[in-house]
């Protein structure tokens, strides 16, 4: 008996990695700080839990969903996304088991084994791990702290495509870096997917998480790349239901959509239940997000405030998602984490974070990097980032053999 | 663009394809018997419903389970299928959205590209669609209506090993034959998985569903076969539960466990509502099946005595699922269930069958054969058989050139 290659060169998310460690040193009585997972704590909306309890108290038969989703959800879906210039019928829009069953569906169907799929890099590391399910290649625009996750120039990026390239992907807003893409970005991309005859994947499961009054551009708009945009969404975030396995495809391109369908006509149905409760999200007033968002906003500036202004890290402030790709002092982000979590302790508290070459093609990439996402309240993001900093300080005295000389002194 | 060929080469399920003309059918008044598809028409247990409503008034943030499951319901089945022998630790069992997803998982991980899984045929059509999007190959070990679906010979089947060949793959009870293989069956295959060094994979979601007191065999019981068998399973058919998307790899092979949980990883979590609420479907007493036991093993019989008779059908009697597969007088059945569907009534009422050559990876096998899905109550059933069969008679003189010459006089 054998392991398919594929599974085989799969890896294991570096999220998961610490919890072992972290586990001991919390039977020790250590206190963690979560920085590391996109599980945010806001609360979920009381109209997700009350339609579970209805449900729970109507049905008798808890029968399969259409295959495509529910017609409810799919027409609220569809006149929510309206108003971002997201112009979907509900037969454009399918259900999926999360936003990550939307992306290996689209794998699946945009590309044979060998076919490539280009995304800035760092990258949404699931992206990899998809990639390989579905024998595809996924290759980085590579994009850096210094200049905030910027693409780079249209030829730069037209350098890498090749006649295996068959899709553009961005996450927009970005996970890890939290960036989000402006008009001229988004225009440079137009111009190559059209002149190549490209998929342009735009996965917005962050699109409320932007702030500064930025301007939403997403491919979805452009009347002249109906045929080639795919949009991948999710309840996850927005809607602080990450439990509710209910994403989203939309396109108008009818032959990708005629194709697809028979993936979810294949696993039959997505939850019934998550699904009719998902529905009444979409019916909550749109002033619901205003307050989620401004303390979303007031979390990054309390991070930045913190982490922004120091000489040995770079941490441009991001403008969308919950998330920092954070450059430090050390040479290997790893030890260090690792340090965090077994060694270190500020009156008994410390702080998990996210190694950033998970989220590099090559691990050799991003290896003086970490994620943090902002996902708990200001206070305790605060004592986290000042916990964080204690930690670095103490780990330069303690492992100056991981540190970079320029920071030695 | 392009569209893969993997995802190309997919086909649409016979089961919904039929839809459209039912719809037009009963707009002008006609009633239709649901004989087509295989979703139980007994109520969920309200121990699931009752825990959706209090999930509803419970949880605060609606987060992310464990990529493997959660631990209450690992724990619960575990302790579950123990009674029948088999003996899974909680970490032995992985939980997907459905069994379709355990399947689609399972064929990703055993498989390169053009590896092949040798199953009974007519096999759960399904397969052959999850087969495509993993880029493997469906081999049939052909079964016939006339010996009740019964294996070949060893000899028979050692023919079609190649050395593509990964897995047997058995649905028992069957879909979408009723057969149930007895242990001289199943001692066949495990001498061949044995000698091979091939996975065996038994899809056992209808495992509760046998009837006449047959002994209940699987590879799971047999130690010898340890390192070879994956269980799948699922919540659907036994609970009636279909559209709560609860599915279950299980396996002692721990290499097999490790990498496919890379892909549970890969799409983070499944349905939290309801998987807290299938954990409470394991606790019921285990008698709770026994009335549904009788009442379907009752619908068999409704079914068989007023079809078993006939000299123009063949139908065996089943021992398993809710399923029939009959053989016709008609040479094309696809024709067949159309004329009754737009064409024939009898008292303003018809029924809705599945062709068969759906569940054949060569079309032009079974195409005098219909699947029937007893998941009727015994009233309506005996009434949608008395107008199939007036359907038939009627089809005979309406339609000769459609009738096998033995039956035309």
């Amino acid at each position: 008996m054998q392991i398919s290659k594929r599974i085989g060169s799969m890896g294991e998310p570096a999220l998961l990695k610490y919890y072992p460690l972290v586990d001991e040193a919390k039977k020790k009585g250590k206190k963690f700080y979560y920085l590391n997972i996109g599980q945010p704590d806001i609360e979920t909306p009381q109209e997700f839990m009350s339609t579970v309890r209805n449900q729970g108290a109507a049905g008798k038969v808890l029968s399969y969903a259409e295959p495509e989703g529910v017609p409810e959800l799919r027409t609220e879906a569809s006149k929510y996304f309206r108003q971002f210039g997201l112009d979907y019928s509900p037969e454009e829009i399918l259900i999926t088991n999360g936003g990550s069953e939307a992306l290996l569906f689209t794998f699946l169907t945009i590309g044979n084994p060998g076919d490539e799929i280009l995304t800035p890099e760092p990258l949404y590391s699931i992206y990899k791990e998809i990639a390989k399910a579905s024998s595809l290649e996924m290759k980085g625009i590579m994009t850096y702290a210094k200049d905030g996750f910027s693409l780079p120039s249209e030829e730069e990026i037209e350098k890498l495509i090749t006649p295996k390239t068959k899709a553009l992907l961005i996450t927009n807003p970005n996970n890890p870096t939290g960036k989000v893409y402006d008009r001229d970005e988004i225009e440079r991309l137009k111009r190559i997917a059209l002149k190549y005859d490209l998929y342009f994947i735009a996965d917005e499961v962050y699109r409320d998480f932007m702030y500064d009054g930025l301007e939403y551009v997403s491919p979805g708009q452009d009347p002249e790349l109906k045929q080639n945009t795919i949009i991948v969404d999710s309840v996850s975030k927005r809607y602080s239901a990450c439990g509710a396995r209910i994403g989203f495809i939309m396109s108008d391109n009818d032959e990708f959509i005629y194709e697809i369908r028979k993936l979810c006509q294949m696993r039959l149905a997505v939850s019934s239940v998550d699904q009719m409760a998902a529905a009444k999200l979409f019916k909550l007033d749109t002033g619901f997000f205003d307050k989620i968002l401004r303390e979303y906003e007031g979390r990054r500036d309390t991070v930045y405030e913190k982490l922004g202004h120091r000489d040995d890290i770079i941490a441009k402030k991001p403008t969308g998602a919950f998330y920092y790709v954070l450059k430090l002092p050390v040479i290997d982000a790893e030890k260090f984490i690792r340090w965090m979590i077994t060694e270190f302790g500020k009156d008994g508290e410390s702080v998990v974070l996210t190694p950033a070459n998970d989220f590099y093609l090559d691990p050799e990439n991003g290896k003086d990097e970490v994620r943090l996402a902002y996902v708990l309240n200001q206070k305790d993001l605060a004592r986290a980032a000042d916990v964080l900093l204690a930690g670095i300080d103490e780990y330069k005295k303690e492992h100056p053999e991981n540190i970079k000389e320029e920071f030695k002194k």
